[in-house]
């Protein structure tokens, strides 16, 4: 088992990277939340079926009632109204301010759940048990807690760091593999934007790279980020590499491609502007559509600039009427590049 | 003019206390703000056709772009799907991060217009300009922010301090009169809390008091809790004197009775119940008493303890199976008693 350590100015917890930790759960909240006597396992229903009783039975043995509402699974379910039936959910089981959350599933879980923790009561203990490659290298660490409205993805949250991380391994055995593929797009990701040796790992080993090793590495990255940038006004704006386009994409799918596929076919768009723009090298784009395609995953839309340009310009990523776009420069290295309008449109117009 | 200075860890900024904020909120706001292009005002229908116009021509005349959402008056809007309308107003008004939101209104408005801003993009600036005296006194300092579920109030929110609160006195004139004397209860609380002194020039003028002075007392009482526990973990939980027992009257009534007569009914109830326990002097109790009644606000209520104990029981104030009860031991000075739940109902039941 590997372990990660983030010491947040709000909050200092542990991720934990390993296999068997759903068993031992419970123990671990307890040691983590000493005075609860509830926990609310959030989840979905394709993860309900696959280890929310394991999860339930080790709360119990822990000495914690064990409650739990379950969403149906897909990023519809990160909504507004999701999120006030998970609350109200709360209060009818009458959880206090000294009890736990519990988010077991993807992304989606992880941040309608942790939201839901963050806000409930103004906040109680909430423990992230990401079940998905993309939920354990992205969206479990580093507290930003979320829903979609209808303008957009992820427009209404809170920073609110949970109380601890556990990544268990053999759930990953059960996700389907075009799920995990789409997780590496996030994984890619740690490469292009701090550590240009990874990266060539990770194009090497492909799909067989060593699980416990590369999610410990990415969650450290992350973990840097944060730390130097815990509210998201500077550099930890660089996570959002691939995002601003692939949020688009995303949306205009009607969600039918995954956040996974979205940030790829984001990143290759992202990389290829930046070799037209003179960011970068064309071999440096070259070499980031080679990688996400050796793991599988898309790298070309037929959207057009002016359906994703609204989109894009309702992201939470801006500031006033510049937009921070992240761009590869080289390998293990990116800027935050402001741009105007029509510099974006622009911009992501060449990466088509 | 007065200023009281709040310099919360999460954000330091100014009360302002005295006539005419309102024509002159928009050059203060661009100060605050100064990245701001855009302004959301969040108010209810009674306050904007008084004071929705002024502000908003003072918000175009410092360069702002005001925006506007109207709720309709009374508790029953601080809902969820209120919270939805708003935070989804503002994503299509497009506004940014760096844009700012003004509660103009009550304090249902400034508690879920708050929250909206907390949770909006993940926080934007956000500016109290409170139009009740009760606002004024209570909700719009310390940086709670709530909304209502259907299990109780207050039930979801997070800690998030305003940016500055205006607390023009002009708007007090237009409150009706029995408004006026609701605010007198939160008015009273801080004298029973914190300051003899206070108590006795309150029961003394009765409504004729100093405005301007009375409410910069408050305030820096207020004050004074939140900056030594600003996420209500201790010495904060004082300020809820009569409203864990109000709370319930206030739910059980329909909200026919308002957030005022409840706190009043609240502390008149936990006055009698610890002067019949033993913690304060019958004098004590009677002098609470008598001053409520002095500024006409009710001291009695026909509701049976078995309704109020369920919702009591929901409070978010509950830490485990305990309650924490505040109880006036002299005028000027409370204890917070940690209760289960038989002594909890022993205790209110002697003050009913």
């Amino acid at each position: 088992m590997k372990e990660v350590e983030v010491k947040a100015s709000t909050k200092s917890y542990t991720v934990y990277i390993g296999g068997g930790l759903l068993a031992r759960a419970g123990e671990r909240i307890r040691a983590i939340a000493p005075k609860a006597e509830k926990a609310a396992i959030i989840t979905d229903d394709n993860v309900d079926v696959l280890y929310a009783e394991s999860l339930m039975a080790s709360l119990e043995k822990a000495g914690l009632t064990a409650v739990k509402f379950v969403l149906p699974h897909g990023e519809e379910s990160k909504n507004g109204l999701g999120y006030l039936a998970i609350v109200s959910f709360l209060a009818e089981s009458g959880l206090s301010r000294s009890d736990a959350l519990v988010a077991l599933g993807g992304g989606m879980v992880g941040d309608i759940a942790a939201f839901s923790a963050a806000t409930y009561l103004r906040g109680i203990n909430y423990i992230q048990m990401p079940t998905s490659l993309l939920a354990m290298v992205d969206s479990s660490v580093g507290g930003k807690t979320a829903i979609d409205l209808p303008a957009g993805k992820n427009l209404a949250g809170v920073f609110c760091q949970p109380d601890a991380v556990l990544c268990d391994m053999s759930t990953l055995e059960s996700l389907p593999e075009n799920v995990f593929r789409q997780g590496c797009a996030e994984v890619l990701k740690y490469g292009i934007l701090d550590d240009a040796k990874f990266f060539d790992y990770l194009s090497e080993k492909g799909l067989g790279f060593d699980r416990e090793y590369v999610i410990a590495r990415c969650i450290e990255i992350k973990r840097n980020y944060v730390l130097a940038d815990e509210f998201d006004t500077g550099i930890r704006r660089k996570l959002n590499l691939g995002h601003t386009f692939g949020h688009a994409v995303e949306k205009l799918s009607g969600y039918t491609l995954s956040h996974g596929e979205s940030v790829a076919i984001g990143t290759a768009v992202a990389a290829r502007a930046a070799a037209k723009m003179g960011y970068c090298s064309e071999m440096c784009a070259g070499k980031i559509e080679t990688a996400l395609k050796a793991f599988g995953l898309p790298t070309e839309t037929n959207i057009k600039i002016d359906e994703a340009m609204p989109i894009m310009l309702s992201d939470k990523k801006r500031a006033g009427s510049l937009v921070n776009i992240i761009v590869p420069e080289t390998i293990g290295s990116c800027a935050i590049v402001p741009m105007g309008v029509e510099q974006m449109k622009e911009f992501f117009s060449k990466g088509l």
